[in-house]
């Protein structure tokens, strides 16, 4: 079985994971065999660990436009966000007791801001408009001097909208707030520059840009101070202890350098096949919505609405079709995601809400079947 | 290269990390190929990874003596440690401020106690004898109704002595603390059991026990109250949110299962290995030190002193042996290990301390020649 070939079917939800792409499988390989040294040891086994760690690093660096001092390995995006989140509120200045996070994080953004608030802080929500793009006045009513930090996700998961970050850091930077970017739909989709979007904590993850699940990273802009949330051996300049993870490391960079090689190639290539996907779905179903439409979207992404069902429902009668949907309908009791929620997305429409992520690995025949399994199961219902 | 062969010359240092074994590789290949799904989704390829996971979850419970539901899977034994101390301490009454651990934790208790002071806890020391065990004669002195949480070491990675935690286990208990043991070495050299060790919170780590760097699990025995350290999505019980890394807990699992089947086997072979070791070097420098003599040790290791030297010029001179040191000297500056001070070990004792820790791979012609290596390189200065 070939890495993207899945057990049986149609995957397109590739903004929950990825398969391990052949760069990443071949990078982290030799560490699994002869190349078990610890980046510790100072004999040459532990010597070679290391060299290829600190390449890692540099390569990880170029691809977010970074330097490799500001680039700190983890574990996954959940633990990036929360040493960006938690860790910049710990480091802050007394008068510094809120965070503001948009109202659609990641839970991993979300619940640790909340969290933060046993510890004194206040969280307040910047919210989003119909379409789901920050709404940057309101933000900038939001933020004040009180604020340790924001934190503003580059593309979103669901929608795959992607936010006006650069001029959220601006407003962050104007009250002397650190600002954090958590860049895991975004990166290996559109071009990621720590720079570029006003970054000060910017949070990539493997296993959306086809390396293994289990690692991720945390740029940190160099002057940046932080709390860390694993203490012990002072690994990753004293940021993240713990024995490095140099195979997952170097798949991480190896997938990151991949990624960034074919953007070129894949953007537009997976733009057309989901607007073929859509304009497919919508010949049939004029009432289809598209979430997010108008607004500036990930290439990848179609977030739609057949309105009048439940999204698990059509799901159900989707076989052979992978992809995730906006709201579940469980024991008669219907979640809609925060997402539609903060969008104000009326519940016919949100209920009815399926997500359709394509990846490198996608076909135009896959999305022509694709189009066609749903297209049926819609009827059947 | 097979997985033992290091890049040239004898590795003496399994302490510090092993190579990954063919159990483990084999477990979490598949998951690099086509079985790439996220646990969270409901469709069949993510059905199948969250049955891995649960497997995985069975077997690691297996190894400890534990149920599925009290194993957490971390990201290396740094994470569980700060884990189990943090997330003990912060979820203790408001009464418990107070932590207690030994002079020789591994920095990533250590460092994780000490944190706690930022918020309010106090942090005590238990000491050690001059055989390096635990002194539950001053461990009962210093434990009080105060404490949240005593942590203690089964077994020390320099001197490989195995401390007296049941015993430890009730002092704590009885004054209403939970208890934590870090099984970081002590995993797959010696049973390791979490009830028999009276533990609440257990860590094990992949990369001390032929799983892959990247991967560790935490025990917590049903109904210890824990705050987590990354908050988010609620995977792992709500202790450790993140997308679950299926792969290395395959293998850790794996792993595990293994060392216990080997384990009736490997105890006693690297013990007469260690032993027939330690007695070439005793037969030509007569003033050699068995740091822990006379104390139960982990049969795979020896932490030996040659007075007079300092251990990293013998190694420097001591080519193709991979071995660890109880003290450096840098920059004509000496520093020496906190296990070796906390003993009260002797500095022209201290500073010649190698740290010879044998494993799976290791064979007794390499023991032979790491001895002849070892004893031209002290001649040699």
């Amino acid at each position: 079985m070939s890495a993207h070939e899945s057990r049986e079917g149609i995957y397109l939800d590739y903004n929950a994971t990825t398969p391990v792409c052949r760069e990443a499988r071949a990078a982290m390989e030799p560490f699994f065999l002869g190349g078990y040294g610890n980046p510790s040891s100072g004999y040459p086994l532990g010597a070679d660990a290391k060299k290829a760690l600190v390449r890692a690093r540099e390569d990880t660096a170029r691809a977010l436009g970074a330097s490799p001092e500001e680039i700190v390995f983890t574990s996954c995006g959940s633990e990036s966000n929360n040493l960006a989140v938690k860790g910049a509120a710990l480091s802050a200045p007394p008068g510094r007791k809120r965070v503001v996070v948009s109202e659609v994080e990641h839970p991993s953004v979300t619940n640790a801001a909340l969290f933060l608030m046993e510890l004194g802080f206040a969280v307040s929500f910047a919210p989003v408009d119909r379409r789901g793009v920050l709404d940057l006045d309101r933000l900038a009513g939001t933020v004040g001097n009180d604020c340790a930090l924001v934190s503003v996700m580059h593309a979103n998961n669901e929608t795959g909208v992607v936010q006006p970050v650069a001029e959220a850091a601006r407003i962050a930077r104007k009250h002397g707030a650190l600002f954090h970017v958590d860049a895991a739909q975004s990166t290996g989709k559109v071009p990621v520059d720590a720079g570029a979007l006003g970054a000060d904590l910017l949070t990539v993850v493997g296993h959306k840009v086809y390396a293994p699940k289990g690692v991720a990273a945390l740029y940190v802009r160099a002057g940046t101070k932080l709390t860390p949330l694993l203490h012990g051996g002072g690994q990753e300049g004293g940021l993240r202890s713990g024995t490095e993870n140099v195979a997952f490391a170097s798949a991480l960079a190896a997938a990151l350098t991949a990624a960034r090689e074919k953007l070129a190639y894949d953007a537009p290539r997976l733009s057309r096949l989901r607007d073929l996907l859509v304009s497919a779905l919508r010949a049939e179903f004029p009432d289809l919505v598209l979430h997010g439409e108008g607004a500036e979207r990930l290439p990848n992404t179609a977030f739609v609405s057949f309105p009048g069902v439940w999204a698990d429902a059509l799901l159900s009668r989707a076989a052979g079709l992978y992809a995730s949907t906006g709201a579940a309908c469980h024991h008669g009791a219907g979640k809609i995601s925060h997402v539609l929620s903060a969008m104000g997305v009326d519940k016919e429409v949100a209920r009815g809400t399926v997500r359709l992520s394509l990846g490198r690995f996608t076909t135009e025949e896959e999305c022509r079947r694709a189009a066609a399994i749903l297209i049926a199961a819609r009827r059947s219902l």
